[in-house]
């Protein structure tokens, strides 16, 4: 399985995911600048891994500045989790990440330089969580995969998107090693083309069968391809179950919804924010109009002066969501509830931190 | 308003609509074959376009023949007209044109000269009546139309898709020269981008205030943007209202039913097939997956080797529609009865022809 993201002991190496599938490069980080430049590109993306690089991005920040007490190492770990959170504002992942690194630093801690190596100590189990994560997902999630079973899904949400062996694609993978026979539907995902750059490229690796459609086309392989189950990713869900994902979610959700075919998610319960009650608070990032006009930075589709719009998430109601496949198991609605145990089981222990 | 189809009195011109926006180029179509093959690569297109550019070709390919008998004539124009239905296999419009001119053929023309001077008259005929019609699906549209609402819309409807002002578009214009004031959400309509190529355009150069979203966007838009209305034009519509059009209508229609957006389709009724009871019957066109896989043949966005399924058309069952837009009023459902009444009043004078 490739690695989107790998910690070399001095800098973190990641896929440039903006030049696949033309070029697989690598990049060398060395500063939490060159960290928080890479996730606001989308060099490095997808909620779970975006987490991860930032836990990094908080260690490089930190240890590249001359800290010389314990409580300056912890105001500077918790400015450069300010400074990382502003890259991109829709995955929650990156809140939980760092907030994770903070409620475990104590000001007991010796010196600076214990500090430093504990920040880094917890980016390198988080990052060992996050695959482990993925790995249940993928054991949760492949039991509601059948044999034969055609499934649409959207954007990218493999080992790209995460640290691990991914979410929705995770899950793929999974049932594929146990001989289950797959096909993947692939939405093409404008306007960055996710799925045509990245899903299409990483099922290909992985030798499943996978057809591309455009993303006007789901309603029509709905009935034409006969699609089974819709599986996609998320970025943010709330409390009550509505989930922020990759614009045109929501299309597919009400199109499944339509068909009466299955629409689940697959993420950790790191992308759940049991602050936000209900998906209208979810913050949604609006992009660049040029994303849209200007494909890839390379071919002009409209006139220079055209209006545009580009929300880079939507919302999707909790009542189309058939199920969300976590690390913990498939929570099924009504969510609240479920999520409320959820948080108490998970954050018992962990102090409050203001984000 | 532009023509996108002109006759010169020898030679059809039109406007290359391939390479709009960033040209506007014109072709001089010289022979049937140059007809049959702007159509096919897209040159021309909109159904009521393609209807007439077809009703020239059959001109065009008798008149370049050594005719020596009225009935040798006719029969080369069956032939011309057989060939020219394969250009594009969905929309009926081409069939219908060359029908009206077969029908009104008669032996008893004194000769050749005559016979052909007659089928440049009614080709003639057919592009005059078909801007009139276009005229009156504005008039009959424009009732529809509030001040102040927002439409969305889908691929390209206007001058460039027929030979007058439009038919989704033309009610646009025509709303708006009754002092309406409206905004248009234009879906860029993936593969070929004729909402972000061709309706921004238009709608730019006739000063109505558009805003471009890709594909994916719309539902989103419904709830954030406060969709009123979304109105698209047709390819072919089935003796029970069933409607097929370019791809990502019938995505449209699911999503618009879900949101309680009224959703009609602007249609001239040369567009409706009397002789198919349902959409299921309707030929779709499939095109080359590398108009998917290669935007605009310029832009690779995935593997070579990568499996695409490209449907240039689907089909909206009428039961989503809430009434289609013609020269003879709005039609509402249940359509099947009062297409049948159309259909005896307009062609109760037609004669049975084998195409």
């Amino acid at each position: 399985m490739i690695k989107s993201i790998d910690w070399t002991g001095r800098t973190l190496r990641i896929i440039d995911q903006t030049r696949l599938p033309d070029q697989l490069i690598y990049r060398e980080l060395h500063t939490i600048s060159d960290i928080f430049d890479a996730i606001r590109a989308l060099q490095v993306r997808g909620a779970p891994a975006l987490g991860i690089a930032a836990a990094y991005g908080v260690y490089l920040g930190v240890r590249d500045k001359k800290i010389k007490t314990v409580m300056a190492g912890i105001r500077q770990a918790e400015s450069n989790a300010q400074y990382l959170m502003k890259a991109r504002p829709t995955a929650v992942n990156v809140k939980w990440a760092l907030t994770e690194i903070l409620t475990r630093l104590s000001l007991d801690l010796p010196d600076p330089e214990t500090l430093i190596a504990e920040i880094l100590r917890i980016a390198r189990q988080l990052h060992r969580d996050d695959q482990s994560r993925c790995q249940k997902i993928g054991q949760n999630g492949a039991f509601l995969i059948e044999d034969g079973m055609t499934i649409l899904t959207h954007c990218n949400t493999g080992a790209l998107a995460t640290t691990g062996i991914g979410t929705a694609l995770g899950i793929f993978y999974t049932a594929r090693q146990q001989q289950k026979k797959i096909r993947v539907l692939v939405d093409e995902t404008r306007p960055l083309l996710q799925g045509a750059r990245l899903t299409m490229w990483d099922l290909e690796r992985n030798h499943i069968p996978a057809t591309l459609i455009t993303d006007s086309m789901a309603a029509y392989a709905m009935i034409k391809e006969g699609v089974d189950l819709v599986l996609v990713g998320a970025d943010r869900v709330a409390g009550n179950g509505d989930v922020a994902n990759k614009i045109g979610t929501y299309n597919l959700a009400i199109l499944a919804n339509f068909h009466r075919i299955p629409f689940y998610i697959a993420a950790p319960l790191s992308t759940v924010d049991f602050n936000i009650g209900h998906g209208n608070d979810i913050p949604i990032e609006e992009r660049d109009p040029g994303e849209v006009k200007n494909i890839l930075g390379r071919l002009p589709i409209t006139s220079d002066k055209a209006d545009c719009w580009n929300p880079a998430f939507d919302v999707t109601p909790a009542h189309l969501i058939s199920g969300i496949i976590t690390e913990e198991g498939v929570v099924y609605p009504p969510f609240a509830d479920k999520f409320k145990q959820l948080n108490h089981m998970m954050y018992q222990n962990q102090e409050e931190v203001n984000l």
